[in-house]
């Protein structure tokens, strides 16, 4: 197996991403890593393979731009891993040039109309893990894209999270069949009729995290909404909690005695944990780094790669496809 | 001042509504409280005015059906309102029942193309409140509703809140222009050129709770994901705090030392402490209270009717579409 890392993305700089690399090597020594970036920077990574690429992406630049930068590290880590047949890609550069860079270089799987980002986000009642898609690799989506989603969403979580026959939701403003945006309505009827999916119907927001669905599917946008809300919250409790506990000497005290079930709390919540999203339906597995990535949560952005392609979800898609 | 109340719609039945309306009468002995429910319920409250309702709307009912249900204590509370001129209707009922209601029996503001459900969620960064629209009244809504949503917004933050010159911002993916839904791009433009809002540009739901914006203005549905996610994760969160104080004796003396600090936490996120959400955009204060709303947060619905009433929202608000 071979995966190609973008090592010039991390808003970190290439630090994390040689510590990430190193950390997954230590892991895996049996999977070949190739690094994509500049050559000086990477000169102390003895005994992996290094393809040199003199140019970074800015973060906010356009698809169109993206593209012609072919020098950058990140269009030449997605066409190196098109070029050469390599199972998965990871970067931690901008989202909107790895999206563009991996559905124009590494192209669609056949009959897949619109890939998806996908990552797991925790269940905070069961300990287990939810699969939300689209979180914002579109903006609005079609029922059928919707449908589709639901497929994708399906097969990550059985080859990420080891469910068997997870339980697809849908994102509605409320349960009943007939909630929500004309898009989800529209989608409910087509996944009711999906016999290759364990449809559960419609979930609210606010049940996402502690309910029972293993996944989640919604439109790009509201998906966003829906994990950065949720992002927002647990950052602005996880304040309220440090200021709870630094109140006066009795509750720092406090804080010593439950220490360790609040390190439980926090490595629940730590989006380290997650690595990255894939960009589900191109003919490789593309994982998207945090932008902030450190050496721990690139490691883990390739740990996710490298599940989801020694399972071949990959195949797995394109076998589903050609059964439609 | 006169305010109607819906004393059937909790789901803790009249017990949690007649301990709401006695909290209230208590702070303001001054303003006059119509009560609206099943006569023998009410026997208890001597001093107040009750007006006999026979019927209760059932949660799930729509539109049509509840406006059929004239002698239902909702639809009667807010015809009293309507016909006798009131200042403002509570209701802890169905909130889809309480919209169409108060839209066609109390009649939109001239000029006022869709009202929109708005509600206050705590800064958990500086203690402060950020309101919110619309919560759920919409689906989608147009760049020319977004507009007016801005305009309702910043009257609610300035009525309720205190604000001056409130800070407008609209939820999307990205804080640059550009980014968004459709219908969100378009409200950015005309926003820009609107000189009666002190509009800021965009916000990323992340930021809703923990940044520095008065007024959060969004399409229903979104409005209603980023309400939702916040109020799982808040939840989730909490069971896990328990959790970690649960942990061992230790844990457990930890809480006891720094309980004090957490009660501060859970007042803050407290439900109950919004009260409800405003429809705003009719002609009277029509406030829907959380469905499962105990005593005191009716006595909090009843107060944020209240101080929208005094402080004249529904005539500022005509004021300034006059204006436009």
């Amino acid at each position: 197996m071979k995966i190609v890392l973008d090592m010039m993305g991390s808003d970190h700089g290439s630090q994390a991403t040689k510590e990430g690399a190193r950390l997954f090597h230590k892991r895996h020594p049996e999977i070949d890593l190739v690094l994509v970036g500049k050559k000086d920077e990477l000169s102390d990574m003895d005994g992996f393979e290094v393809v040199e690429a003199e140019d970074v992406v800015e973060m906010d630049m356009g698809a169109i731009e993206v593209l012609r930068k072919k020098e950058s590290s990140l269009v030449k880590a997605v066409t190196y891993c098109a070029k050469n047949g390599c199972d998965a890609v990871v970067s931690a550069g901008s989202t909107g040039a790895f999206l563009s860079a991996s559905a124009i270089v590494l192209k669609k799987i056949n009959g897949i109309l619109r890939p998806a980002l996908v990552t797991n986000f925790p269940n905070l009642k069961t300990g287990g893990q939810v699969t939300i898609l689209d979180i914002g690799a579109s903006i609005r989506n079609t029922p059928e894209e919707l449908c589709q989603f639901a497929l994708m969403g399906t097969l990550y979580a059985e080859a990420v999270n080891g469910c068997r026959s997870p339980k697809v939701r849908l994102l509605s403003n409320g349960v009943e069949e007939g909630k929500g945006s004309d898009e989800g309505k529209a989608a409910y009827k087509l996944l009711k009729e999906d016999h290759l999916i364990n449809f559960q119907g419609n979930v609210e927001a606010s049940k996402v995290l502690t309910g029972d669905s293993d996944v989640v599917v919604t439109s790009g946008y509201d998906g966003n909404v829906l994990l950065k809300s949720t992002e927002g919250a647990a950052k602005g409790m996880s304040g309220l909690i440090k200021k709870a506990f630094m109140r006066n000497i009795f509750s720092k005290l406090g804080y010593l005695l439950s220490k360790k079930g609040f390190d439980g709390l926090k490595k629940t919540l730590d989006p380290r944990s997650t690595g990255g999203a894939l960009l589900c339906g191109v003919r490789a597995v593309a994982v998207k780094a945090h932008g902030n990535s450190d050496g721990l949560g690139f490691s883990n952005a390739i740990e996710v790669a490298y599940r989801l392609a020694n399972k071949g979800i990959v195949e797995s898609l394109e076998k589903a496809m050609e059964g439609k």
